[in-house]
């Protein structure tokens, strides 16, 4: 990843690249499996210096890539198991992992471990989805569910809990109630559209305060005009430039963690989509607490 | 389409999806007979209840999908009569048809049918082009020239015309002089560009008070970045929340129709054309008169 | 090109479409060599009339297309030369050289003989990278330095260059620095976000006065969203229509060339990026002194 | 597929198509779960009249097309269940399945209701490997295993068990070992190169006598240059017209079922793949017991 | 074609390589419209001297590239007139045309030209269909229809007409009796599989003697591994290599035209069925009579 | 490169697997630099034991992936001057290199290396193309020429050259004649059709007898069907199996060292051609002097 040297553990990091290679979680079309190594493979072109904000995170952090969690692709619960575990680790060694998935699924496992160590987090999740599903076919973990299942387990901060980039169509107005009933923030798709974010991560800068807070960005926030290779594209949603706000919005906050997940590349002939999640996860990096500018 | 039942004909059916699977019209590249076969697939993907609009339309209306119109693919003219006579028989059990398409050719002989019982329609067209063009090759009918033949046999109300999308060369000024000769608003893309169309759609539902309305939708209107699967691409487009704007602004009108043409989904390996085509067709049936928002 | 008559030299023409399919100096993905054959293929879709600008250039300039210059791709400093030579007889017969690209290195030996008989020239430079490198692995010359070197060998006015949409990552603050000194104007694509372009022009053509001009266009200054099929992609990037509004913003100016470059079709399947390159050659002509209205 | 009526059940029919999309099994890449959707849309250029063999098979047979089981893509030992149920129905009703897969796990429990019925079955294997490996990651069921669990269960004639096509690299020589103790009939890919396969299917025909048998065709037995579409690829393979020597040399055995599997059209832009499957299919069809020729 | 020059007319040539880009006869896939663009240019890979043969045709023949017939795309009737005017001239100049399609209705007319000045001739037809259908939908041209309508005007000298590589499936037996009762030699691809041509094609030589014969090849005669940019593609075709065997082995013969048909480069995105349509095209211009080796 | 550990040199291996990432000496469609990382995609797929041919290579030598030669991309030269040191540390290491190409080029430089360890060698060079031209343009080292230089170097044994797989066209017969002078022994692809390779590989075996041998693999030797990712493809080629003939029927030679070149990913879609070259890689690595089968 970026080119970094690979070591097998966290130890001694203060941030962390780590790919999830799972997709057995996904409803529609699989592939996310194949996120980490493509999106690996684009970040060849992420070169150290951040030329808009001036961030050069290599200067202030220590990083490096920490290969991929060793997922059991046979059985979504033992695998949930292996990534917290893998990730409890992570967190005992006080790295900050910037994970590179696979489908959604795996943010559930992820925060058990990060709650674990920081209590319930703030979340600002970028999705097209609210993921806050029930069940399916009686099975309650799989891609649809992850955040209906943190807010069970207690993982998360309910009342800062942004949602950004929601639209599409669904099955029933549940999910969306169970949202508003949690108080989340929901920002409709609709309600960014032809605007700039700055104003609206200025509001979710106060809300999220100084506590910790874990940002999950799912590709398919994003239009499928920038970034077509994911299982469930839904059209309308927000461009890329609005992605680099959110996550440049984000700087000053304490980020205890970060995903890009549901890059299936297949679906992407061009590359672009996991050329974007590799930008977006350098831009994450880039605000990660202690980097400086020059 | 839509995972909804099929059925033969459209008796008792509010509004139907029906393919027409002709491209033997197109001037560049062909392949829009494939249009109904892609969209249907890609249809799958879209769900029964509208996040956004909260509307849920298989609560108010009865939905089905009656097939295909067996078209001629060696004779355009013999074409345009089997497609005529389907529709008669459409309008004549009272369901507003909702067509996959096949070029712009099919809706000369739609608007056929469609006049034949509602008289002269107000028309929402969007496009990159007015298709209004006398003739090519001494041919009268291709869908260079479907509005120009509608406008001859008196099939619209040209106070109540709007062509939203315009853009691109051309071989003369002449089609656009025709348009406005006839009495037709063409708004271009220029004046489009990072714009909400929400105040446009309330000026359009101005113009066309509640008499019958068609809304003929060709895929190019779009940008390409969004939709590469059609025949005849022009950069500089609208974008697809401009295309949702435009529809749901078509929301309160007496629409008597609605047709999403020229798809030409061998153009776009991702398939994002036919999902925006697939998505636009739901949204078309979200504001038909009758729907209910939950 | 756009159906022109082919001619052998630019004896007798206002303005000369004309290839160099030289991609040896690119750095990550090659290909370029094959974007005039691709742009010329495209151009077959641009038709005579601009529909929006109401410009009919071949009504007021005599223009063809004159083939390609014979590269040498085992040799980067022997290109130079052949290109240099080739645009010297063009300048000679007092022809307007719009150039299909091939990478960015051309524009260097391009402008050695543009400045051989307008002087020093302004600049406008559309792209997502300085191109001002000192160099890479020893070597000078390669699509990273043309505009250093051109600095270098004094072939631009410089406080007539602007460099439009500049962003993504890079190895060092230096060539950013480099710019500032020569008093560039740079604006960065995050300056452009969900904006109209139409101010900036107003200031850029006061910028430029009335004397000589220069557009350089790399199609990577474009979002890959719009542009897939080039050797650099950078998110975040302009849109198709912004790039409308620099060229359309450049009526008035007094250009003595133009090029775009970095079209590397094979990586993009839609041909869109080629599409797009050959209309903003064909907008580049028709806001060359000279061409008329109607 | 094929053009044929859909019915919801197999009551009544000589044989059925019926798909199971299932790829959840899948150690490399997934997609298989879209191979009934792509078999079905390729198999519209499939008609009805056996050309080669004269064999039509409509004229013989009663048959429709069942639609998918319903498979849980969450859980595969669920699947496993859904599947062996909905083929218990299909045995009841004395109808001959053809399955579109879905990965090679689901061949374990299509021949748990199979054998139920008829005891155990001889087998033709066409496949690149011998899916007869113990476990993996601790799990015995997915698509490395069925074969192995089918002689746990006693579901084949071992003496009956022929494999062809099997090549490429492996983890260790046990799986190979195993094949040779149960008296299977490995036929390598090596001995099948530049060869009619006639020969081969008449030593076949004798070897499995006229008890039941059981056809299973995995498509990566197939060269990727014929068939790219699926998820573990090995070169070396057999050509279509080897394929077509097998099914059509199965003629006159009492085939009990016939299966197609690991079609994963999205790593196949052409669409032969699909293509491949949809005539294959037709194919096992005309060799059905009962199919009269013309 | 092949960096040839381009001329006008046919006067003056022994040969000239000329494209019939219209595909409005096509039953399945459309895009052959596009065959002679991409054939052309993949033809630049296409060099002077055949290694194999050691043919080497322009120090024999004048040879030229005179252009497209201009077709009109929405009437095929119009189309068949007016290609019949175009061949009417360059048989009238003595020139022997190598024609690049372009859907197969093409050679009907194509025919009826030859015919005029040659009499009825000989034809060597590869193809997996025999296109001897009587009408579709009432229509009695289209591409599944020209070799019967060419017995219907006497312009095949029906002892003398052999097609090689028939397969696939159809609708009834009806077109494969009709040619057997017309006395044509039907060679299946059956009986092609993994043999050299060599013996056949100096049967044919025996056949065709030293009277006109004609030569038509319609690229799915090939296998879609080698050829999947087609409309109608049928497993288990020819190779390439035998390919070149039926053309190397017309050497000799008094060839007075050939086509080559069918290419929808759409399909093909690897570029390789224009790719095998040049090199065959070369091949035939290599075997025509005057043609020396070196 | 096959899940083996990287390492810095060649230290103590008995192989190694190299990458030379230089494309610039392509005369047609260059991309063979990301030849490298795309075989060592696909080798993830590549397991440790030969099922075939019962070899388990890592049981009997120490092998290693060693990373990239650093070439400069802007001078082909320079270049040279980079791999010929690189490979010299590796001669002295007393390693035996497994190349993955890059363009043709490369193995001049390499070979230099190789002779000057071992002195002249036999060469076995399966390719559709002899690569011993002159100069381009004046130039004498580019992918054309390789084979030319080296003879120019003494580097060969030239009564001990096999050129396996030759066909095309070409611009004169000089380059033929050339290899016909030094006494090599041409194979042509015409010679292979529908053959199997193993009794040349005996007469090779014998030609070649116990004094060193390099074994350099042109992707383009195989044919476009199997292998479409390459530079300047011509049909008619190899086949896949025939090339596992060649490779498997190297074993006992005294082999020195192989390369496989030529894999230009972005022409292949499908991965088939990386795919390939991987399992080829493997394969020659299990003919290498030592290797044991179990």
């Amino acid at each position: 990843m970026m080119r970094l040297p690979y070591q097998e553990s966290a130890e001694g990091l203060n941030a962390a690249f780590i790919g999830v290679p799972l997709d057995t979680g996904t409803s529609n079309r699989p592939g996310a499996r194949f996120g980490p190594r493509h999106i690996r493979a684009e970040s060849s072109m992420v070169r150290t210096y951040n030329a808009t904000t001036r961030a050069a995170p290599y200067n202030s952090l220590v990083v490096a890539d920490i290969g991929d969690v060793h997922v059991n692709l046979y059985n979504l619960k033992d695998s949930c198991r292996r990534i917290r575990e893998a990730y409890q680790k992570i967190m005992a060694a006080g790295c900050i992992p910037l994970t590179l998935g696979g489908d959604h699924t795996i943010t559930y496992p992820i925060l058990l471990a990060v709650a674990e160590r920081h209590g319930p987090v703030g979340l600002i999740h970028v999705d097209a989805h609210t993921d806050t599903g029930e069940q399916a076919l009686g099975e309650k973990i799989y891609h649809g569910t992850p955040f209906r299942r943190c807010v069970d387990e207690g993982l998360l901060d309910c009342k800062r809990v942004v949602q950004i980039g929601i639209r599409g169509s669904s099955y029933s107005p549940e999910p969306y109630k169970f949202c508003r009933e949690q108080g989340f923030r929901v920002v409709f798709a609709e309600d960014c559209w032809s605007k700039s974010l700055v104003p609206l991560m200025s509001e979710v800068r106060q809300q999220m305060g100084d506590k910790p807070v874990y940002l999950s960005f799912d590709i398919d926030g994003i239009d499928p005009s920038f970034a077509p290779g994911t299982g469930t594209p839904e059209i309308g949603g927000l461009t890329t430039h609005q992605a680099l706000e959110i996550i440049r919005g984000s700087r000053g906050l304490n980020l205890v963690g970060c995903d890009l997940v549901e890059v299936a590349p297949m679906y992407d002939l061009s590359g672009n989509t996991a050329l974007t999640a590799a930008n977006l996860l350098f831009e994450m990096l880039c605000v990660l607490p202690g980097v400086q500018s020059y």
